[in-house]
C-alpha cells in the first residue's frame, strides 16, 4: 500500500464520529490517508512535530476537525506551507458551532485555512482529494465520476416523484 | 510567459477592491492567474461555461469572491472537479457579512467550496499556491520563504518594542 | 386537468417532509402545480434547464426551497423573469437556519427572490396563489374565504376561552 | 395616464431613502404606481383602511417597507388578500437590520410577506414588475429586455479587465 | 368579584401554555384579569377594537403574547395609551426566539412595549401588578411579600447546601 | 413644584446623551421626575440604598439606562416593587448593542424590567407616564393628545408627498 | 482542615448541576473551597454582604455562575477586589446562552470578571487553582501535573487509533 | 527595579492601540510587567518558548491579545500552567469582535483562559493585579484604593448632575 497523502487529525477522539467522514469518502476515492488525534490544548508540542514534519513525511494535505474555540486547523497551518482544510465540529461544549466556524475560519492575513462546512468532514475528504486531483488526472476522472454519482441519485429520485407523485416519496 | 493555472473570479467589478489581494499575493509567489467578472446572478451561462471549461484550459484552483446571497463559489463548484476557493466579500448590501460568509461556507454534502476568512482574498492567494505547491517542489520552497518572512516581521517588531519600549511603537 | 401554473421545487428529497405543505395548501385552493427535486449543486444544468423553459411550459410562480447554503431559489431567479418564491429550510445541516435565510434573503439588486419565513412552504403555497390571484378574480375570492376560514378559527377559539376559562383550553 | 397596479407605501417619511428605489424602478419598467406613507404604530386606522380597500382600487400588489420592529409589511398582508413585498430598512434605531429583517420575514403560518433583501427596495419593485408579468406579456417580455441589460453590463465590465487588465479597473 | 384591570391576550391558543403563567401569578397576587386570544394577523380587526376599547372597559395594563415576527404587542400599543407589556413567545416557527424578541422589543419612537425576557409571561404577570401597585398601596404590600418569599426560597436553598453539602442538593 | 414620582438613573455620565431624552419627553408630558448617575459596578451601594428608597421618597417608577454587561436595571428591580424600565445604551464598550439588551431583557422569574428599545429612552419616558397614566386620568388623556400628534405628523407627511410628488420629499 | 480559600457561588441551586464540576476539579487538585447558593435577583443584600466579607473570610478567588441576565459575577465584583471567575450557565431560560455570557464578559472598565466558557465550571475551578498556584508552588506543581495527565489521555487514545484504526475507537 | 510578575503579550502589532491600556493601568497599580509581540499563526514556535518558558522567568500572569481567530491566549494557556488573561480585540479584519470573543472564551475543558470584555485591556491589567493582589496585601490594599476612586468619580458626577440639573452635564 502506497503512503498517505492526507492526514486527517483531530482535537479530541470524540470528534471521530464526525471526523470519520472524510475518512470515508477518501476510501471511496482510493486516496491513502492516516488518523490521528492530535489536541492543540492537550498536546501542543505533539501538534508541533506533526505539522513541521507533515510535508517531509509524504502529506501533500492535512484535513484538521476540532470543536469550540478550535485552534488546531489555524496551528497547523501556522507550522507547515501545506494547504490545511479546517472542518468546524458542532461539539457538546459549542455554541450552536459558532465558536467552531469563527476559531477556524476568521484566520489573519498570511496563514489560510480552507474551511468547510459544520461538521462537514465528507466535504473536507472530497476537498483533500480535489486539492490532490489538481495536478493527478486520475483522481481528477474519479471525482468527475463521483460528480456524476451525486447527479445521478437526484435525478432518480426526481423521475420517481414525477412519476409517482410526491405522496410516495414521503 | 506560462498559460494561467488559478482563475480568479467575481461577482461584480466593486468586489475588485478585495479581490485583488489575491492577484497581488500570487504575483509576490509567481503563479500565474487570469482575472474576470462572472456574476451568478447576471451571467448564470458565462458562469457555466467559465467553470465547465476550467479544467481543460489548464486551471488547477479557481478563487471565486461574492457578497450578500454569495452563490458564485458554490455554483462553480458544483459545475467542476477543480478546488475552488470562496471568498466572501463584506460589500455594501451585505448583513455586516453574514450572508456572504454561510452562503459560501454551509455547501451541502458533496460539494465542498474551500473558504477563507470574510474579505480574506489574500489568504485565498496564498491557499490557491499552497493547493499547486501541494505537488510542486519549487513552489513549496517558495511558500517556505514567504512564511520565513512573515515570521521575521513579528521578530523585528517585537525586538523594537523590546529594546526600546513599547511607547516608541505606537 | 389544467396545466400546472406554479412549479415547486426543492434542493433535496429530504426537502420534501417541509416542502409539502405548498403542494397541500395550492391543492386546498384549487391551483394546479407540478412538483420535483432540483439540485443547484448536484444538477446544475438540470436546474438551468428548468428555469429556462418554465415560463413557456406556462407556469406563472416558482416555488423553491433549499437549506444551508440554499443557492437554489436564487439561481432560478438569476434565470427566469417569473417570480421565484424562496424557502428557507432548516435542514440537519443548517446552523439554526440563518444560512438557509441568508442566503435566500439577500440577493443582489437586480434578481429578487420573495422569500418566506424558515420552514415556510405553507405560506410559500398561499403567496404562489396570491400572485395569481393578483389578476384571477376568481382565485381571489377563494383567497378571501381563506381568509375568513383563519379568521373563524381564532374566533372560535377566543369565544371557547373566554366562556369556559382558560383552564378548559390548555 | 392608467391607474396604479402597485402601491409603494413606508412606516416612515424616513424611509423614502431607500423606498425611493422601488418607485424607480417601476419607472424604469413602465408600471404604475402610487407612494405615500403609512404608519403602523402611528397610523393604525389609516393602515387598516389602506390595506382593506387596496384591492377594489385597482392595486394588484403592495410594497411595505419599515425598520426596526417593523410591522407594516405583515399587518397590510393580514388585511388583504393582495401579495404584499416586505422591504426590511435599516433605520438608524435598527440593531444591524436584524429586527427589521425577522419582523418582516418570519410571519406565522397563513400570512405570507414577500420578504426582499435589507434595504432591498430596488428589489421589491422588480419582483411587483414581476408579479404583474406572470399574467403580462408585454411586461414580460420588458422583465426579459431588463434581465439581458443586467447581464450585458457584466460583460463589458468583464471584457474590460480581460483585455486591459484589472489594475485599468480599480 | 371586580372588574379585570389586567387583558392577557395571545396571538394563538398554542402560546397559552406560556402565557398561562402570567394569570397564576396575578391569581397569586390577588389582581383581577381577563384572557383571551386576540391575533393580529387572522383578526386584525378585533384586535383594533380590543385595544381601542380596553381603557374604557376598565383596563390598566394589558399584556401581550406572541411568537416569530410578533406583531401584536406592538400594534396593541399603537392604539391605545395604556402600558402594553410584550412577552416573546419561543413558539415552534420561531428562530430559537430571536425573532420574537426583536419583533416585540425594537418598537419605533413614540410607541413604547414594556418587553420582559423570552417565554416571561410570569414577569409579565408580576409586572403588570408592580404597574398597579405603583399607585395602589395594598398590592405594594403584597407585591413587598412576594419578594420576601423568592429571598426565603434561596435562604433556605442556601442553608440546606451550607449544612448538608453540595452533594446532598443534586 | 411638586415632588418627582418618576426617578430617571443611569450607569454612567456618559449614557446621558441617550438617557436626556426620557428626560425631556417626560417634561413634555409635565410629569414631574428626578435624574442622577448611579452606578451598579462603580457604586454598589449607593444603588442599593437608592433603589431600597425609592417608593418611600414617593417615585412611582424608574427608568434605568445602562451598556455592555448592564446590570443596573435587574439590580434596581431586584431591590424594590416599582416597576423598574430599562433602557439598553449602545455604549462604546457594547457588542452592537446586543450585551445591553440581552443582559436587561433577561431576567429571571420573580424580577422583572420593563426593557424598552435599544437607545429607546424616548420610549422609556413615554412609557414611565403611561404607568402612571394607567391609574391617572388628567396624565391619560394627555397620552391621548400625543398619540394624536404623532398621527398628525405623519397624516401631513403622507398628504404631502401624495399631492405634491414623492420627489419633492427627499 | 484548612479554611476555604476559593468561594463558589451561584444564582440558583439549578446551576448547581453545572456549578458541581468546580468543585469536583477543586477537590481533585487539593484546593479548599466554600459552596453556596447567592442570588443577585432575590437575595441582593446578602450578596453584599457576601462580596463584601470575602476577602476578610480568607477566600482568595471567588467563583461565580448564573444564567439570562446573569449579574451575580459582575455585581460581586464591583464589591470586592479579589479575582472573580464568571461561569455563565445555559439554564433553560436562556437564549441559547448568549444573553449568559454577554452579560458576564462584557463588564465596564474597571471591573473585570474573568469569564470562562459556556458552562465551563470545570475550567473556572482549574483557573481558580492557578491563580492561587500562581504565588503557591505546591499548588502550582499539582496543576503541571495535571496538565501532563491530559496529554497522556490524548497521546493514549492517539496510540490506540494509529495502531488498531479509527474504526476500533467508535 | 524589580523583575516583571506580568507578561503582556499580543499578536501583532497594530495590536497595541488596545493592548496598551493593560500597561497603564499595572503603572498606575505599581505592578512590574514586559510587554511584546508574540504571533501564534507566525511566531509559533516563539510562542511556545515563550509561554513554556513564562513561570521560570518569574511571570506570575500572563495576559495575551489577539483579534479575530484569536488562538494567542489560548495556545499560551496551553503551554503553561500560569492563568492566561485573553482579551479579544476587535481587529480590522474581525466580524464585529464576534470572532475575537468565541476564539478565546470557549476553551475546552481542561485549559482555561480567563477573558475579558471585547477590547477589555484595562480590564485585564486590573485582573492581573487582583490575581497577584490574592495573596499580596500591599496591592490588595492598592486595589482598594483604586475602587474608592471609581466610585468617588461617579458621585461627584452624580452630585454635579443633582445640583447643577442634567443640561450643565450634557
Amino acid at each position: 500500500m502506497s503512503k498517505p497523502v492526507v492526514g486527517i487529525i483531530m482535537g479530541s477522539q470524540s470528534d471521530l464520529r464526525i471526523m470519520k467522514e472524510a475518512a470515508e469518502v477518501l476510501d471511496e476515492l482510493g486516496v491513502v490517508y492516516e488518523l490521528t488525534v492530535v489536541s492543540a490544548h492537550r498536546t501542543p508540542l505533539r501538534m508541533v512535530e506533526y505539522a513541521t514534519d507533515a510535508r517531509s513525511r509524504g502529506l501533500q494535505v492535512i484535513i484538521a476537525g476540532a470543536g469550540g474555540a478550535a485552534h488546531l486547523p489555524g496551528m497547523v497551518a501556522s507550522l507547515t506551507s501545506l494547504p490545511v482544510i479546517g472542518v468546524p465540529v458542532k461539539s457538546s461544549n459549542s455554541i450552536d458551532g459558532w465558536d467552531s466556524v469563527l476559531s477556524i475560519l476568521q484566520m489573519p492575513s498570511g496563514v489560510p485555512v480552507a474551511t468547510v462546512a459544520l461538521d462537514g468532514a465528507r466535504n473536507a475528504g472530497i476537498l483533500a482529494a480535489q486539492i490532490i486531483g489538481a495536478s493527478d488526472q486520475t483522481l481528477a476522472s474519479r471525482l468527475d465520476e463521483f460528480k456524476k454519482s451525486l447527479q445521478s441519485k437526484v435525478e432518480i429520485a426526481a423521475k420517481n416523484i414525477e412519476t409517482k407523485g410526491w405522496k410516495s416519496a414521503l
